[in-house]
């Protein structure tokens, strides 16, 4: 026996139950605050048709999704496949559901999607994401830029995390620079090197722009602009000097504006203009942001997201513009761990352990932990029959406090409460009504 | 445009969010319950080995399993699928993690299940099932059998549900007559006509058993154990006479200890020994359990369990002893629904609509939303910029309460709360710190 390989897949978590508690506590919070904000939250399928998913994607997307085996009894389906993120299904559930939604759709969504990447350590085959969207029919205020931000700053609040500051820019303002510049052609390589500009040492940015062959002056705009960062008041009247294009302004307008109302719920040291983030897809048309952790570059963003033109393209004619951001949480969960910055959170999860030292004491031993639950305790009755030594061990892995109930207990009603790490013990009732 | 079918694969669950809302509630409330017991929770991944998934497997299961396509990347894996159920997993999971577990190991799993059955209503090919486990090595008191129950009692209270009465037996009972009568040849017939005895007239289930050609003696006898139903001070006697074999008097004493203990932590009227309580699956080995309400029989079973002998007898040599009940979420609201059984539990999702007037009242509108989810109310701020009247009915659309923010209550910090279903208004600080 056990020839049967029982570890889990490659690529996917598999926590112990104590892991399981901190990450399932921090979820929570994030749904707390998503809700706090006034977000709905739905649930798609995990299994959609293929036609849908694939809509609009191509490259790794196409290569990385998990297809699905028709059963017998679904044969006759289209072909289907496992979600590879929220939002195409979300832009599906708005073009379904549209008459039955109001709009601005303020919309959260926490689950699993599924990537079949090549396996490699951080990185998860099936992962969680939790994204909020706020989706507008026509139109949709750049105030609602802000809301994502905050509301994201809000529910990462739950990790108690080091400082995390949110860097923030819009994507008008290059592309309207570009523009100016006349500098279309070369528009997504710059992009590029602007993107990855953080992870390469300072010449090798100059290098790879000036392999593009940009006039000098053309050069110096573009790394004026790309150091470009601060506070509000440094940054935007900065920006207004670098062009006169018209989206140009209009993405610094947005970007004051955004910045303007986040003063309001974010705390001012928690967030910055910075026009080195652009992000990778071409998917987002305005504001964009990435939150990282101030004395810990290297874990990468902790999240990110931005303004898109229409979420729906591919399935409906009117537009829906919307805003949106994401935590991906088991990869997030996974690297907080590697750099011990969760220990704090880590707790047993049982609170009381209830032991009857006989079966006469069951009956006391029950209607004891009923109480303790009235009362928003966890409890556990152990029913083992153990020696007490054996039984005070098995206590310890899982639970914090135990209540020993022997014949004199049940009789009187009077119960010591002890503390499993200290050992301390004290009169139940000085801390809990127990009747 | 709009070529596209969007409507969710057939099968699928798919809410509004005024549902996904209940729905997200009552799957809370059955975390909570499970949590406040001391069960530890895990999750599983959703991909498995399918090695791992049929193992035990056959008839139904096999067809119905969704297999899963391997990615380029992924190719080199062993065949995979998505798990069909949580017992699968949960024994590969023990296994795995033996050494990690402090035995007994009480686990509850929450999460989705896929099986490709044939689309029918009230049938879901992606389904939430809530499931508590109490895991023994080598060994496993019976007191946890009633531990399970008391449980799922608790966790079903967040429903509001009309009366609802578990029915509990145990296997060893009839097993132990049959063995009694010499009736082993003819015993899975007689399991199967007394699991469907509720479903067909009294005189099909006599014509049923007469089928086997049973002696009049056996006969009355089956039938008298069918007919025993009631509570524990009427139940034992009665069957204590039918029967000295040693497994019918064993399995007669468990189910005493069950209904005895169960005393303690559930009301007497909420559950009833019933022998006409086998459970259909050959999985289970003592202590068996339905739940169905008093009112609503033709629902069915609102949740099950029962004690089994070894879970991961597939994968290890060791027996592990267990016992386990089950929740089936998303079926049971779906039927609940059509019963307009949960009513009662539909609320907006928002709590309260900010609204402000124009763009200066923007800040205002943002730190007055800040303070009310300080205070743990779900705040929405509507930046729409709409003539008054077209926000108050998005604002009653989403929400239950509204806040309107112009020049005069931005400056003077004094505003007025309106009931947006009765339309009545009082100022806010008389129900709410707003400074």
């Amino acid at each position: 026996m056990k020839s049967v390989n029982t570890s889990p897949i490659s690529g996917m978590q598999e926590l112990l139950p104590a892991s399981q508690a901190t990450f399932n506590q921090l979820k929570d919070e994030i749904a707390r605050a998503y809700h706090a904000h006034g977000f709905q939250n739905i649930e798609t399928p995990t299994i959609d048709r293929t036609e849908i998913l694939l809509a609009k994607a191509g490259g790794d997307t196409e290569k990385q999704i998990y297809k699905v085996i028709k059963t017998e009894e679904t044969a006759d389906d289209a072909d289907q496949a496992l979600r590879f993120d929220h939002t195409v299904p979300l832009a599906r559930y708005v073009v379904e559901h549209e008459s039955d939604l109001a709009f601005p759709f303020k919309v959260s969504q926490i689950g699993k999607n599924f990537r079949g990447e090549r396996a490699q350590k951080g990185r998860f085959r099936e992962f969680y994401q939790c994204d909020v969207d706020i989706i507008g029919r026509g139109e949709l205020a750049v105030a609602y830029d802000t809301e994502v931000i905050a509301t994201l700053y809000d529910a990462l609040k739950a990790f108690s995390l080091p400082k995390y500051v949110f860097r923030i820019s819009n994507r008008k303002i290059l592309s309207g620079l570009l523009a100016d510049l006349n500098l279309q052609g070369v528009a997504e390589q710059i992009f590029s090197i602007i993107d990855h500009a953080e992870k390469v040492p300072k010449e090798k940015t100059l290098q790879n722009l000036q392999g593009l062959k940009l006039t000098d002056n053309n050069t110096e705009k573009i790394v004026n602009f790309m150091e470009t960062r601060g506070p509000r008041a440094e940054v935007i009247p900065k920006l207004e000097q670098l062009s006169e294009n018209e989206l140009f302004q209009q993405g610094v307008a947005e970007l004051n504006t955004v910045l303007e109302l986040l003063e309001n719920s974010v705390p001012k040291d928690n967030f910055v203009a910075d026009m080195l983030i652009v992000r990778g897809l071409d998917y987002y048309t305005g504001t964009v942001f990435e939150c990282f952790l101030d004395d810990y570059k290297q874990i990468g963003s902790i999240c990110s997201g931005g303004r898109y033109e229409n979420l729906t393209k591919y399935y409906s004619e009117h537009p829906f513009p919307g805003v949106g951001g994401s935590v991906g949480l088991t990869r997030l969960f996974y690297v907080l761990n590697e750099h011990d910055l969760l220990k704090s959170q880590v707790k047993k999860p049982v609170d009381i352990l209830v032991i009857p030292l006989s079966e006469k004491e069951y009956p006391a031993a029950l209607n004891l932990a009923q109480t303790l639950r009235a009362q928003m305790f966890s409890a556990d009755v152990v029913f083992t029959g153990k020696k007490i030594g054996d039984q005070l061990k098995y206590a310890g892995k899982i639970g914090r406090f135990a209540v020993i109930i022997g014949e004199e207990e049940a009789k009187s009603g009077e119960y010591q409460i002890k503390n499993l790490e200290t050992r301390e013990q004290i009169p139940l009732s000085a801390i809990i009504e127990t009747s």
